[in-house]
């Protein structure tokens, strides 16, 4: 009997309407992909992205899993109407794009690539930066993309250190988690990153009190989630020079307000949340794997605890 | 009372002449810098390379310490009348800074960066770039420098094959050598990175038939040397199109004439000269640590075993 898949993320349609069937049917998997469901009650998977319409899973009453397309589900954990097993999504592609754009925005910064790029008046001032090894990376959150970007930084001699909510152990990076390791991980800092899930603990984890805890001048990147910077306070700490610059690649609100002061501040780069896309080659990978398990009975991948939010 | 430090590595002078008592001076150390002895006893330190003229040490006879401007001792450790300690330099700076402009700068040409520093118009506008997987990176030149750098992007997915004039085997890399292999070597490539000596056969080496076997709108970065580049070539492949943008750091006169059309070029950057740190930077480093060890009393860097050679 065919299953019935829906893929509930319209926008991203073009780029899995071809290769998802395909996919499946190499994979041996008999199932119709569908963009609509007049009949909720047939749909056995939803492939959803948390910004697509459909808020009410009350009506799939034999969905066996809904399987996200984003790393990201707060925006869908809290939804009562989702009693079904929700799965995020880890890619490879999401790794690598994430690990490109830390490696490569903390270079630009390490660098001071800036004043080369913009530099109008033509000086020739010779003056070289310090080496990667001279300068503190901390990381905060060493989940698989934080993890994946501290030992690309950790291989080009930048000192890093990891930061986590609970304990973690990655070989060749100091780690600290809790509330006192996070006043010893951001202290002296010439770089931080945020790479932690949005959740109630982390929420505004970069506020005022932490800022001022990072080497003066130094350097914000967010690839993380939007609500992990109190806004104001690192628009406060940039004025002041406690902060350098931030690149941002997440924001509360997306697209970034056209009259958000992120936009006009000097020392503030702007990326529209392209630090981690999901390609569709592979993110049809996971798809199908999770679907071929579940057929299976055997346990899915990136199973979302509910109790802890991701 | 003021040091005397004695330098004697004549040929390499001009590039310490004024680093050295400025770098000494901001390390609180009292010293006065000579590159003549008229006067053998009162020398404190002794600055040498195995090439100078000074081959008799039994006139130092207040010396604290020989310090070597090379990683090789050989042609001096079985000197019978060195009889002061005796270090060696070891300076990775030179290649971890080279590694660092590099995959910086092809990170940074790779995800489009300067659209989002250079964001006047608050543009939002999502679109990723392709995996560094995706990316052709070729490397003219396979010595150290270009070894390691190839490296670097080879373990961030960059497609990194190397080209030299003759044949190398670096394993994780494929290579190519003399005319035949420089065709294969660049065609198809998105960023060509120029890591050559200057010599009569790599002179000029990016002319215009070679710009035209790069992938249309590719990247060119040279930290090699300046004369490797086809000035006018370059900016005609600029203006066609053929070639993106070029992120140059040497060129043939230093620093770059104010009227060099370099500057002026929408799609060039220029960087000072400062993607290695000269020789001269690092190593005084390594000079200042080690007279200032000697004063405190504490082991020297480096120290040469006399007995084993090295």
């Amino acid at each position: 009997m065919s299953l019935t898949v829906f893929f509930s993320a319209p926008f991203v349609w073009d780029e899995y309407r071809d290769l998802l069937p395909q996919k499946l049917a190499e994979a041996g998997i008999d199932a119709d992909v569908v963009t609509e469901a007049p009949d909720p009650s047939v749909v056995d998977y939803i492939i959803y992205a948390p910004s697509a319409p459909l808020q009410d899973f009350t009506p799939f009453t034999h969905c066996k899993a809904v399987l996200g397309l984003w790393a990201g589900v707060e925006r869908i954990v809290g939804n009562t109407t989702l009693t079904q097993p929700l799965c995020r999504m880890v890619d490879n592609s999401l790794t690598e794009g994430m690990v490109e754009w830390v490696t490569g925005h903390s270079l630009r910064h390490h660098l001071g690539m800036d004043r080369h790029i913009i530099n109008s008046d033509r000086v020739w001032d010779p003056t070289c930066p310090p080496l990667a090894r001279e300068r503190k990376v901390t990381m905060l959150g060493m989940g698989a993309l934080g993890t994946a970007c501290a030992k690309a930084l950790a291989a080009l001699n930048f000192n890093v250190v990891g930061w986590s909510r609970t304990e973690k152990n990655v070989e060749g990076i100091p780690t600290f988690h809790g509330q006192d390791g996070l006043q010893t991980a951001l202290h002296g800092a010439d770089i931080v990153v945020t790479l932690l899930p949005k959740t109630p603990e982390t929420e505004n984890i970069l506020n005022a009190e932490h800022l001022a805890l990072l080497k003066p001048g130094a350097f914000v990147l967010n690839p993380g989630r939007g609500p992990l910077i109190d806004d104001a306070a690192l628009l406060a700490a940039l004025d002041s020079g406690q902060i350098g610059h931030a690149t941002l690649d997440v924001f509360r609100i997306e697209p970034l307000p056209q009259d958000h002061p992120f936009w006009a501040h000097p020392r503030v780069t702007v990326t529209p949340h392209i630090a981690a896309d999901t390609r569709a080659t592979g993110a049809v990978k996971v798809l199908i794997e999770n679907i071929r398990r579940a057929e299976a009975g055997e346990p899915l991948l990136h199973l979302v605890d509910r109790a802890r939010g991701y």
